[in-house]
């Protein structure tokens, strides 16, 4: 036994399936070597092992599962809620593109992720998965960062070696796959930030790269993130430049970095159809839905219900610097609002996402992306947010579930009074 | 002169026309007499009557104009961001008017409008026009908060006698004209919170109430606030009560309610038709945009490019609790996202709104409801906002007008260093 072995007591609030939440009022929530082992509603239900931990009264305060952020760009943290007036492309040339070019400067690239790491420790994400840029030093310079931060992150060096400035654009294919080994050598003795290999986009990448990322992938056994099927002039430019492939899945498939036996996050999905999700289905790829993003780069909705229908992995994402917000509870009340959107303009016949499917998103559905992660079921690691009701309260009672839902419609960071990961408590 | 004559030295921003800003930094904002009398980039440029003024050094802060929420419920605030999941009727039915019905009951009135009035102190908006609810009383004490709140508000008691639930609804045409008559009589001595004819909306008042709120406007000359066109089962239910009536703003029209010589505030108008459109252009009626209830409510985008193109005044509103947020910084980001939304899912082809114009919506749009507000031309009544930039400040130079798009984005209550409404320094 370690240290992680306490009791909170408080009104606990979990997802109890992709559609239903779990609540306990005033009910006691076992962390036992930095896991869960259950919520129990009277002191005498606590298994006896347990029954003796150091207790922790937060009486009258929520506590709920920490939540997962599945894509966020870290070096675009600095210009985030500027220049919305672009759509990706554009966006990513004029925008994205010479900003990420500055991280070549590790001086700066220090000064711009410790503002970053420091919003995140006091926000309410505690696993998040982060795009680094091309550059090795900064990107092990940002994975430091995040190691001492308490977090629990996979962050990755950008790999991209065509259509792209000078500035930024790896020499070749073959320097890429060089700087990646070298990254993930020096990279390897961090416990709490793991590396995700991150070849951009497809249009940023050679067939030549891409096979070099796969081996390496089968070598190290890594997790992969990358972008699908954001916009519509995108997916065109993939087409044009894969012409072989039947759909932008099949464009990464065809060099086996879609899925399959190592976990795999394809940010976006606005415009997957039947063969791509099929597709995703069949490797099993998780969904970083990012709706505030999708909105502000004019990209479009997501048809998020039809993914969760056809039983694919979904979880959320702030796609920072497309979205403005790194806070996971922006992300859930801007995923069920451009939902509505998508029904009453007849883009999609869908039914909205509820509070229930987001709350699950937020959590469970992105943490399982780390394992057994999201939830406050026995067994899952300890990740724990114990929450202040936003004030002004209303002048009437409110259920637990409505309590949730203030939560995530109006709280902010200094709603949060701790934040535990993996049992550990971060300090604020 | 009063004492409201004085001098900020800033960074200073607010709309030059619908579409530009006027930026002017390290530069002089003349305050004479609770009015602006310009901005000059020089103290040997400030006309010699004012250069003798107390000088307030904000260096390296922005100041803008107050911004105008047009259209708010007082009683819901409360409610914010609960029971999100019904359509506007039914959310009427089922969580609006229980909860405005116990504002019959003074001292709960008391608790729920003090908190609403302290959060719209602390927050960006100078100048509010709030529904109250049916009860005199209750209506009474919101403006007397508002009154002693240093905000230049509007506020009103609600007519409704049909169609609404028996803890509501007022006995009848009658009773609710008389509980008017009575609320304008008690009302008078307020200076700062002024009232506002407020019939809910068409299906809640019978023709008879309406020609009495029509006299009653003709008596006091008025302005008044009501809703249009907000939702599709709404827009077919009016035309079902009024079949005579061509569209629904026609339905006001009937009765002498919709804008001519008094100024009058329709919100929502998601679906106003080329008609409602030419009516409102004739009538001056002033469109109040809610972008985040509209979407919230499944109501739908408003086409609001075209009411700019056709020359009507829009201003932004929260629509609270259809809308969760009273800032309008939300409101203008909500603004431009759902205009991106409009575009890109085909609903409108209109361009997306820039940040030039929800600025202007959100300060000189909604502020000529009020007169010569929203802007620092000279003559125009003294609200301001001294501004922080939020932090974590970019570790790259910033434009001024980039500075105000970052405040937009992603400032809260805690950037706003000082507030001045008519020149008069508010609490903070």
């Amino acid at each position: 036994m370690d240290g992680r072995n306490f009791i909170l007591k408080g009104d606990i609030c979990y997802s109890k399936t992709r559609t239903s939440l779990a609540t306990a009022e005033q009910s006691f929530l076992v962390c036992a070597e930095g896991k869960s082992a259950g919520v129990f509603s009277q002191v005498s239900q606590i298994p006896l092992p347990y029954r003796a931990f150091p207790y922790i009264d937060h009486t009258g305060k929520l506590i709920i599962p920490g939540l997962v952020d599945l894509h966020i760009h870290a070096p675009q943290f600095a210009f985030r809620s500027l220049g919305m007036d672009l759509e990706l492309l554009d966006w990513l040339e004029t925008r994205a593109f010479p900003e990420e070019a500055k991280y070549q400067d590790t001086g700066y690239a220090l000064r711009a992720y410790t503002a970053l790491v420091k919003d995140l420790q006091q926000g309410p994400n505690t696993r998040i998965c982060l795009f680094g840029t091309v550059h090795v030093p900064a990107t092990l310079l940002l994975m430091e960062l995040l190691e001492n931060s308490g977090l629990v992150c996979m962050a990755g060096k950008v790999n991209m070696d065509r259509n792209s400035p000078d500035t930024l654009r790896e020499q070749d294919a073959a320097c890429s796959v060089a700087a990646t080994r070298e990254w993930l050598e020096r990279c390897g003795t961090y416990t709490r930030c793991k590396p995700i290999l991150t070849p951009r986009f497809i249009p940023s990448c050679t067939d030549e790269l891409l096979r070099g990322l796969s081996e390496i992938q089968q070598q190290y056994n890594l997790p992969l993130q990358s972008h699908l099927s954001e916009n519509l002039k995108e997916i065109a430019w993939v087409q044009a430049l894969c012409p072989q492939s039947s759909c932008y899945g099949d464009a990464y498939t065809r060099f086996n970095l879609f899925g399959g036996p190592v976990p795999t996050i394809m940010a976006h999905c606005v415009y997957s159809g039947n063969e791509e999700i099929a597709l995703m289905q069949r490797q099993g790829v998780h969904v970083a839905h990012c709706p505030q993003s999708n909105m502000n780069l004019s990209s479009g909705i997501a048809p998020v219900r039809r993914y969760l229908e056809a039983g694919l992995s979904v979880g959320l994402g702030s796609d920072v610097a497309g979205g403005a917000h790194t806070s996971m509870f922006r992300a859930m009340t801007d995923a069920i609002g451009v939902s509505k959107l998508r029904r009453c303009t007849g883009t999609g016949a869908e039914a909205p996402l509820t509070l229930e499917e987001v709350f699950y998103l937020g959590t469970q559905g992105g943490g399982s992306f780390f394992g057994q992660v999201g939830s406050f079921e026995a067994g899952y690691e300890f990740d724990a947010l114990v929450m202040e009701d936003p004030h002004p309260v209303p002048p009437f009672p409110l259920s637990l579930r409505e309590r949730l839902e203030r939560i995530v419609g109006c709280s902010d960071e200094r709603d949060i009074l701790e934040k535990y990961v993996q049992g550990i408590l971060l300090p604020r």
